[in-house]
């Protein structure tokens, strides 16, 4: 076989990555066989597994990649832009990550891998929480760790009702709310 | 066999229920097999099975139950309450819900099944959702709907970080925060 040049390896396995998140979408996380992986991939498993080690190392690679858009839009460009792109994403995709969630709960070592998903994270959130207290654009009657978690678990809870295939009409209402909650209170 | 009175059935009804949560929360719904129920539950398959059709009626009998104490938590004692019996649920049984996330997805029927939990539910809390935006308790520049909609988005959000696993130290702050988007806004 000859030998590919780095951009053509970075570009073939950019593209099964995206055929690989169609198979997921469509097939769950454990429906989403290796026979299944191929015929999406248009590769062979030789060559899938010459790109990442296990299906697990696929699929986190595809949750790394997700996780570092969501951080770095929330970040970037503010939590009403999470909001907006959660309402966007494929429901099934969406699905996939829930499927997990057992995992996450019994499996220790699977736990500390997904928490490693987006490293600097954590970090980059802290500093501009605690920036956008010090303007004034979020409440600051509670720690900034409080409001991290709330958007976190709207979030989650907007992801896991879109996976769940129940439909929202009221899109703006919604987020009106949603941000109003941490916003700068007045008494 | 002798024949039971209604009281006996009904208490071996709701023993079988207790053990079996307790089954579902420590296996997940595919691990809770038929021989652990009876182990867990002391009762046969055939006694199992004389109360509950299937497995899945099984389940959807202690999900009924729960989703008729949550709504009448709710309407009842308001929302508030909601979030403290989600703080304190067993993290393992929230668990299970979200296994059955991608079934809700994907199977139509179950689906159906699945919304009609607790049926006068929907109608009991328009009504009262309604009374709080008269009374002003709820702000009202945005409608009942969507105030309603959110509480479900937290809910499940908060079930869902829960059930992975994550905690919380910062309940009174979520709490406050999560609230303060439902009450009347000040200009």
């Amino acid at each position: 076989m000859p030998k590919l040049s780095e951009e053509v390896k970075e570009a073939r396995r950019e593209a099964i990555l995206a055929a690989a998140r169609r198979c997921f979408a469509d097939y769950g996380y454990e429906g989403a066989t290796v026979a299944r992986l191929e015929t999406a991939t248009g590769a062979s498993r030789g060559a899938i597994f010459n790109y990442f080690a296990t299906k697990e190392e696929l699929f986190l690679a595809l949750a790394d990649a997700d996780a570092a858009r969501f951080a770095n839009l929330w970040i970037d460009s503010g939590f009403e832009q999470v909001l907006r792109a959660l309402l966007a994403e494929d429901p099934a995709w969406l699905g996939v990550y829930f499927e997990i969630g057992r995992r996450l709960r019994t499996d220790e070592q699977f736990r500390l891998r997904w928490a490693k998903r987006a490293p600097d994270f954590e970090q980059r959130l802290e500093e501009r929480l605690r920036a956008l207290q010090e303007s004034g654009e979020l409440r600051s009657d509670v720690g900034w760790q409080s409001l991290g978690r709330y958007m976190g678990i709207v979030a989650d809870g907007l992801a896991i009702r879109r996976a769940a295939g129940f439909q929202t009409d009221d899109t703006e209402a919604l987020i009106t709310v949603v941000l109003s909650a941490i916003r700068p209170q007045r008494a």
